[in-house]
């Protein structure tokens, strides 16, 4: 059986479902790494720039792309989470035999991977989720891989795994573990648990992600604000920001990856203009809150940090509304003695 | 020793310096009670029509209002805290006489008021903080009274007290203090310990006020939100705001003064269209933060209600756009699939 | 038609299923209200206890109860949220009749009210949705109480409601309304619209009142601790807990029947050493978090309200153990200096 | 003028105080660059022993280490913050001469490192303070240096700071920056503005770090919680929690120092029962709170982390026993049905 590029895994035959910035970049990478891709998205200028590109074997349609797969087949979908992941497995469902494979690396919530993992269960179609973490840079920097799965399934695609995470050697091993054999995850894929699991680690994943963004968020305000005549006298310094991202990014204690983008976004518009003040919530952060609430676990960082994206885009404003009612009401307008 | 119009209570002499509209009201129902106030404010025409509607002795000074009273004098000062609080105590030091008390019923800092006891007590003159709560109703309902001070100065001026506050009729007694002998605080007014302790305990509750009306602004803000097409089918609801504030206010849990202003504010604007979504924080609901941070206490709720009330008045949005930044950097634009 | 007691409405046949300390006290009010009630619980003795007390009509078995009735029956349900209710619902079902309407009184969770009402309809069985606040008061304070269901079975049951609810008499009406005809909510109880709306507005309501009581809380853990020598010396004060929340009963802002409850609780117990350290929650609070998730509406206090719960029955302290971890890799055991 | 052995750097004189275990590996790193320490710590076998080990010059008292130093001399402190850092600032004034200079290398609040400079100016000793990161690890991975003091203090201290950084090549470059000049901040060290201003960024680094500290453990609480039967069944999974964190160190968003010691912590303790359920907090969490109070910036992240810091070591419960007296007030004891 041919080995990758790397030399120490067999190369596989993948199907790719979704080619935008992600999948796009991870077929890149498997086919770097010696991997048969054959792709398909809905816009047909794109899977052909990339088969161009990379190799890759494009297809017409969902029905194309599985008939010119050998069985057992592996299918990656890397579409929006949500209604667009149902429809296309509702599409493949169909289409796929007894042995196949259908893996979901989108940002799925782990509720509806276990209901579809057990819908198709008993047409032997295995269905594994696999929370990917890395973004634009996974391309070079490898892919953090969270699996969720049955063994045999999960096993039989470690080739693709290994290939899109990063590797062991992309940085030095944990101390407690060094000269030891290598433990699940230090490849930078670790096969969770059952179906669902990958996708559960992933939602916590990105709702600690949220906490570390907002924690970073929170302390740049404040340097921005020391710089304004707003604070009092003894706050007031005028301070770099774009050096204070970059004087963090070696030797301290938050020196992180997210540190190392924001010094990057610093250099670029160091009063941060260009961005925008509205910030997307994606599910996962919600499903984060929600994992709380119903675990009866305290995640009070993770929430402020999804509220303080909802308050980003509130137009209404009730709350504050609210609010002034209510002083307006018992304190009269805003010439008043702040007394109440 | 005459008696004042509730026949339980030595009538006193007072000079009250500020008037507005917390001023105002106590020296109106300082007169009501048979006080013979003395009165000032920098607002020469205020303080004209307040003696004029209560046979309040008008001064045109300080110097006056001092002057014109007989010892030991007391003097009120209802003047917003911080500086102005200083210098009419500045101002007025020299002019008063061993035995003396100022009471200052402002929203001061209660570490201010400590310093302000302690220098004026090599003078004999006694400072006493009253943390007054009822706003503009205070009037009609009376003011609930949270003081610090010596004994002496406190029992003298324990008629003014009782006659700002509500008294023991305008509510049922306690369960667990009914039929024994009337406890301090049911009167509506409270020795609660030494200079600074009224302040002290006047700001904690401002701080719970803080909290209870952030509670009521985010049910609100659910309530309105439900009504709109942005939520999921299943929490679409046209509810009736004013409505619900008014059935509250009536056997609920949530029963209370501010549901009561709440329900009034709803019923004239029942969308709140005409009340700021900016909504001023005082003294008060900061330093309470600052209490539980330097007290080691928890204390989140009250925490989020300030901070809440910042983010209500934040144009930079500095916060927000480095989030936004942090985003980008990982995840590329808007169209990407929300992998991260 | 015969009138109630209060000559004001039509007397009503309803039955109840749940005698505890809710559906026994509402019995006693309907009773003492000129209804006839029908009553059941599992427990027999509770049954005929109340029958003899009140002169409700016990029945042995829910189909008993049902055969006892005349139709259009009302059957009110006063048990615990969840299976219980669906359970007594799949019991009663079957024994009813088109026009018959089942009122669901407990905390049910709004999305299963919804789902109740839509399997009931093809039977043409009514099902009202009614959050019911008071507790234990109830009896003699009434309830307030926030319905949903549709417009028929609201009115024809409008009798019920107005003898369980307070009545406009025991508050002075709202200022904006006053003098104008009387408006939906007023008397205590609302219809707030379709069904799931009641407990949608209920769930709301619990959720400010985590907030509200986490306010306090904080507050009277701020007292506490002044009173320790575990702060800084400026924060020290004796504080008597109980006269402080008595002394906001009257005339304060933040006035209400927390803090009527609050001190009743400290009038016993100053110190609270007899109330457990561990503090349940409701449905209705992790539901209210869920909606903001949901609807996308920051609610920072309730979420900070509900954690905070958590914390207070968390055994295992793994967050905490966590943080411990990290900084005792950073920076080394406790006799570290903190610099990290 | 000899050169460091990095051959870039002046070879300097340094006199350190304070020999813990950040003192004593920055006395190691800086003696291995080559520069010449004169130390002293209060304990004389840590100081013989460290003197062995470097080859730095013992002192037996802070006298005989500035009589032994040529001028004009640096002292680095390295002492606990707070009455210690005065304390030796007392002791070393009147030995010092105009030209020389202190450096405060420990976690002092900003505020008093403004006092400091001030009160030093007037003798011409140069106050310089230095937040410094990096932990136990710091001797290997270098120190990252926040520096407020005046130019002409710093300049002359930078081959000091410069050894004590990690430099440029310990991290790939700032694409942004790529190809460009260094910039500030790019070695590991950065001047950051006036006196005052070191303290203040390291300040509010150490608020960022509370925050992400929160964060992964939040994350890690819920996977521990998934794993026991108290949750819903749909949240069941048993986790490898050292796997998860080992597979975040490559290519995830999360990729930090932190998680890199979480691995660390969870591969030799994966249950976390050898670390405290209790965590310390040291002033600078509490003073970014502040800061936000102050600067009037929400900071809900942070003071999330703070308060659950005081929550870890919170014996009295008072506010759990507060919320449990006012649900028993209004509900009854545990066995009443949940509605309220």
């Amino acid at each position: 059986m041919p080995l990758d590029t790397k030399g120490n895994a067999r190369i596989m035959q993948i199907g790719f479902i979704g080619l935008g910035k992600m999948g796009g970049n991870m077929v890149r990478r498997l086919s770097k790494g010696g991997h048969e891709c054959h792709i398909f998205s809905i816009d047909p200028a794109e899977r052909a720039a990339l088969a161009t590109e990379t190799g890759a074997v494009p297809a017409d349609s969902v029905a194309a792309l599985v008939a010119g797969m050998a069985t057992p087949r592996t299918l990656w979908l890397m579409v929006p989470a949500g209604k667009i992941t149902q429809s296309v497995i509702d599409e493949l469902a169909p289409l796929l035999a007894a042995g196949d494979c259908i893996i979901d690396g989108g940002n799925s919530y782990f509720k509806d991977s276990v209901t579809r993992a057990r819908a198709l269960a008993p047409q032997g179609i295995a269905f594994v989720d696999c929370g990917t973490s890395g973004g634009l840079f996974g391309l070079e920097r490898g892919y953090s891989l969270m699996i969720g799965g049955e063994d045999a399934a999960v096993s039989r695609n470690a080739p693709i795994f290994a290939c899109l995470a990063p590797g062991i050697a992309t940085a030095p091993r944990t101390p407690a573990r060094d000269g030891g054999p290598i433990a699940p995850g230090e490849e930078g894929w670790l096969h969770c648990g059952p179906p669902g699991s990958g996708h559960y680690v992933k939602m916590i994943h990105n709702g600690i992600e949220y906490g570390m963004m907002q924690a970073f968020a929170e302390g740049f305000a404040l340097f921005a604000s020391a710089g304004s005549d707003a604070v009092p006298e003894e706050y007031r310094y005028k301070l770099d920001l774009a050096a204070i991202a970059e004087v963090w990014r070696r030797g301290s204690v938050v020196s992180s990856w997210l540190i190392d983008l924001g010094a990057d976004a610093l250099a670029e518009d160091p009063k941060l203009e260009t961005f925008s003040p509205r910030v997307a919530d994606s599910g996962e952060g919600r499903w984060t809150v929600i994992a709380g609430v119903e675990q009866g676990v305290s995640v009070p960082v993770i929430a402020s940090s999804l509220f303080e994206r909802f308050n980003s885009h509130d137009d209404t404003a009730v709350e504050a509304r609210m609010l002034s009612a209510l002083r307006a009401k018992f304190g009269g307008h805003k010439g008043v003695p702040p007394a109440s």
